[in-house]
């Protein structure tokens, strides 16, 4: 590695820095930095193909405008370790989603350059037509930039905020940076009409080399913003769906080319009104491995940055699979069984392991794109036709279709299967992602059953259920999680609803767990034990409807029970075990182990269950504290 | 009235009777059909427009498609007052909206020609498309039809819908019903899109034309498709909005001209892959006054059927006003004095009377259209610049956005004040309509206080506290009703957070109320004095920070609590009144009276306040059971 020192990657360290350099600095710290990002990714695991991919994009927002004042907003933001390296935060790159450490997304708790928090999609545009609106009314100028990616573009908030930029009189610029992924391959018919627009867009080359043509004479090219404008009125209004919405559409450019995209700001910058600016850039970009493999390499783990390879997993083979492979193969083998079983993920067949069924049954598998409420409703459409489908969402993008369960299928009774994947702490992704609220807001709506398996074979045996049918909304939360065991193909059992298993019986007080982190509890009795606390565990398996035997058993036998369950106290599992002590007169002391009233942040799944209370030696301390 | 045996209207039984209808009869039956509905509705209210908007679609769905076997789907459903009279529920229309009685909306559970249920905005696509995906996967060929509102649109969940179905392979027919109107007017750059193709599309004026002439050559007709789809794939790809997302689009034609229409539907039937059909109605059409004040005529009241007077409410003139006018008036007077004050409202200005400060503050209202989940996260970002967004939204509709307060605004706690209109049960408008949900879903949300008025100086005083800012997400709910006073312009007074007061001390069980609901708890405790039961009633005001105070206070005097809430009670108020007592070991019963856990239909308030328990008599009936 060269000495640090001559290198521009160190002398910049504001935006205030960047706008000393010349062109040729500017590709050259780029470059600097695409190879600071790839080492330092290659020891500390992050999102780096669509950072590489919208480097050259950080540098030149930066460059162009006047952060913060001006103000920048990413969209769902994982694409953001330029932007962050840049506006001070390269010394504490290396802390990128680690416990304490930089937020693996913008925040605005973070830094004033991060203009919003995000983590999920589609809010860039709403955002930042609120913050330009805001601006307005205190009779400030500054210029608001929202970057949206084209996987974002599926979301429906993302046009609600379009269509509603559409109509106010602000300069907004949204910069559409497409690269044909989520982090799955793009899909709808957006893309296909991007893709069309970026081949044969006649019109849009057209006014582009016009554009260009004009750059040396200003006042022609006032000139002809004018008759643009005019002419928009007429025939061309129709010929761009951003236009349509009154946005004025420039594009598709290089993104990826640093002083053209930087020329191009500059440019837009004197344009009044809301303006989208459509840029072509790479996943993987400067970086080859990642480019060749961009599913692959949207969140590589750790590898080696010469050579690109990742990280041998040889020594995981002796490890259990993942949970959501097991979901994945178990989707399969309960659909080649019932031909009513279809498969629905919102843009993230890899990450849920759907695309196990996508392959083996294309046609029975649907990649609706980033459209929770959508892939909800179309589920509650399918179905009315009898046919199953397995709605597969992580837990926290599920809060996206909070209406749709309620309106479209547990109001109707329609039989759908929510697997709610990524359920409970996720870890290094952080407070966006954390899956912790489902319980609580499912909970509350009537016909909704709410599960959660405690370990692999639970999970197949609640999808085996599930499939038959009959039952209504049906939940099934999972984490992000190895399964217990190598020998995870067990046979399938139905699972009567609403019914729990006793795993032991115990004297001193009773632990009513639900889901997977009934095993951190399954620890903790086990090390009790030893210290003579002798303690029942009674793995629940459905917050709603609650076996009531159980209960009823637990509320005569125990003056202490603890709950456990990976989300929120507040109005969840344990308050749903604790309505039911009052409601039957047991006068049980319930005990309640789960998330706190706060936002969790990033870190390790362990390191925040420490936090949170929920690991195993939280959970002896509860058991001692009460016995 | 003419003789019900010599009418058109009292022969059709099913859509089967309709389809035996020359083309003459046809008009003569739509006729008679309007005045049915206007003669039913003067008497028993229900929405007048719209359902007369759609009334020539209506029938001529039913002409030309073999339903239930074809399915339509209706979009929010309340103009399909026809569809229903139609399909055999005529004799019951008079039941309509009433305890018992039809619902105001399409239900699958009321008719097997009501292929999915409906109320909330903007669902109908995703739905169709997932019945249609059905029907292919169940090797079915009926045919699917959408019909969406122009103003359902701008729901981002439509343009979820569509982005998927221009990529399946499904012959699915979206109608856009345009009338320019949502409730009110409808607003949006897809609003001005459409008006834009239909006084100036030269395009589709064109095809039309092409595709008019060739009626009586169906050979030529078939070949002009195939070019059209070839030059579709070229220059006039993109000269449509929705021909850009591989849908085909039709029109706009006169949508009142059932004539038209029916030969329309016929023709469409034949072109494979996803279309679009466009039709202008008049909202209101064949009733002059409805036509002459659409914003009125939504949902009208009773009327006079034949001079279109609406019922004089001069009866009400005594009485005080409601309290949507309360928080009218109130945000103007708030505005005035502080200019950080906006308002923001999806497409609902009337009914919550957010159109006062509209009127008077043009440039700080905003009325982003029916986009819930925008209206949330545009208020975030206003948020960010120091602005006090009033989010206006009603409660069943935020579900919609309950991600958006979770990401965009609580978890980076920003200044939005909720003020949750149709917070409880909310009567005629039924299952889809109830805002039952919205206590248990924030109150397990980090950051974000649960507030409800008891009355309507409360609800100032809680609109007065809340935008003195930096409290976070700031919920304030009331429901549909009258204030209790005329004189409602009281001072205002700041109102600490997480402070209830004591209304009444007691001697032998106390009551905590939480909201407006709290009077009928007052009432029921005034019988309860006369019997010679002492009950304590604390207005709570808070559901979330709880006021420990009074709790502490509660849970050492009394055995016996009675929580009262206007929400469901599976983790609601009273559930959190109840995790603090078994938190500090009070060993107080909480008997918790709010909605139960199932769905509750449409009727009067009253009615329904009843059924549940929560009247002044239920409540009664519960003290007198503890006590």
């Amino acid at each position: 590695m060269p000495d640090r020192n001559n290198r521009l990657l160190y002398k910049i360290d504001s935006p205030d820095d960047i706008k000393k350099l010349s062109p040729d600095e500017l590709v050259q710290y780029c470059d600097e930095l695409r190879d600071f990002i790839v080492t330092e990714l290659a020891e500390n695991p992050g999102h780096l193909g669509s950072s590489l991919g919208a480097l050259e994009l950080g540098v030149a927002l930066q460059y162009v405008y006047n952060t913060p004042n001006d103000k920048v907003v990413w969209d769902v933001g994982h694409q953001a370790y330029a932007h962050k390296i840049i506006t001070g935060r390269r010394d504490k790159f290396c802390t990128n989603r680690k416990l304490g450490g930089l937020s693996g997304f913008p925040s605005i708790k973070e830094s004033d350059y991060d203009s919003f928090g995000v983590g999920h999609s589609s809010t860039s545009i709403s955002a930042a037509l609120g913050i330009a609106i805001g601006e307005k009314l205190n009779n400030q100028q500054h210029k608001v930039v929202a970057v949206i990616g084209d996987g974002a573009l599926s979301g429906g908030l993302a046009y609600e905020g379009l269509n509603n930029a559409g109509v106010e009189k602000t300069d907004l610029l949204v910069i559409l940076n497409d690269n044909r992924m989520s982090i799955d391959k793009n899909v709808g018919a957006m893309k296909e009409y991007l893709l069309n627009i970026t081949t044969s867009g006649k019109y849009n080359r057209f006014k582009n080399d016009v554009w260009k043509s004009l750059a040396d004479y200003p006042r022609i090219r006032r000139w002809f913003q004018k008759l643009s404008n005019v002419v928009k009125l007429g025939i061309l209004q129709q010929s761009n769906l951003f236009e349509s919405l009154n946005f004025r559409y420039f594009g598709p450019i290089d993104g990826n080319d640093v002083t053209y995209l930087v020329k191009v700001l500059k440019d837009l910058n004197s344009i009044p009104g809301p303006k989208l600016l459509h840029i072509l850039t790479v996943k993987g970009n400067g970086f080859n491995p990642a480019i060749k493999d961009q599913t692959k390499w949207h969140a590589p783990g750790k590898f080696d940055p010469d050579t690109g390879e990742l990280e041998c997993n040889c020594g995981e083979d002796h490890l259990p699979p993942k949970l959501q492979e097991v979901f994945g193969h178990t989707i399969v083998e309960l659909a080649e069984k019932n031909p009513k079983i279809v498969g629905i993920t919102p843009a993230m067949p890899t990450g849920c392991s759907l695309d196990i069924m996508m392959e083996k049954m294309p046609e029975r598998t649907f990649d609706v794109g980033i459209a929770e409420g959508h892939a909800v409703t179309f589920s509650a459409g399918l179905a009315t036709q009898g046919i199953i489908p397995f709605c597969n969402i992580y837990s926290s993008f599920m809060q996206r279709a909070y209406d749709n369960v309620i309106h479209d299928v547990a109001l109707q009774n329609l039989d759908v299967v929510f697997c709610l994947d990524r359920s409970g702490l996720v870890g290094e992704d952080g407070a966006t992602h954390q899956g912790v609220f489902d319980i609580a807001a499912f909970r509350s709506v009537p016909n909704v059953i709410v599960s959660s398996p405690m370990d692999e074979s639970e999970l197949r045996n609640l999808m085996y259920t599930a499939q038959q049918g009959g039952c209504g909304a049906f939940v099934i939360r999972y984490p992000k999680t190895r399964a217990l065991s190598k020998n995870w193909e067990t046979p399938f059992t139905t699972l009567p609803i609403g019914k729990g298993r006793v795993l032991k019986e115990g004297e001193n007080l009773a632990i009513l767990s639900f889901g997977f982190i009934g095993n951190n509890a399954r620890e903790a009795i086990e090390k009790a034990e030893k210290e003579g606390i002798s303690v029942a565990h009674y793995d629940m398996r459905f917050a709603k409807p609650l076996d009531h035997e159980l209960l009823h058993e637990a509320g005569k036998k125990f003056k202490n029970i603890i709950t456990i369950e990976d989300g929120v106290i507040n109005g969840g599992f344990g308050s749903a075990v604790l309505e039911f002590m009052n409601d039957k007169n047991y006068r049980t002391s319930v005990h309640m182990v789960g998330v706190p009233d706060k936002f969790i942040p990033h870190g390790t799944i362990k390191e925040l269950q420490h936090i949170c209370g929920m690991d195993s030696e939280g959970i002896l301390k509860k058991i001692k504290e009460i016995s």
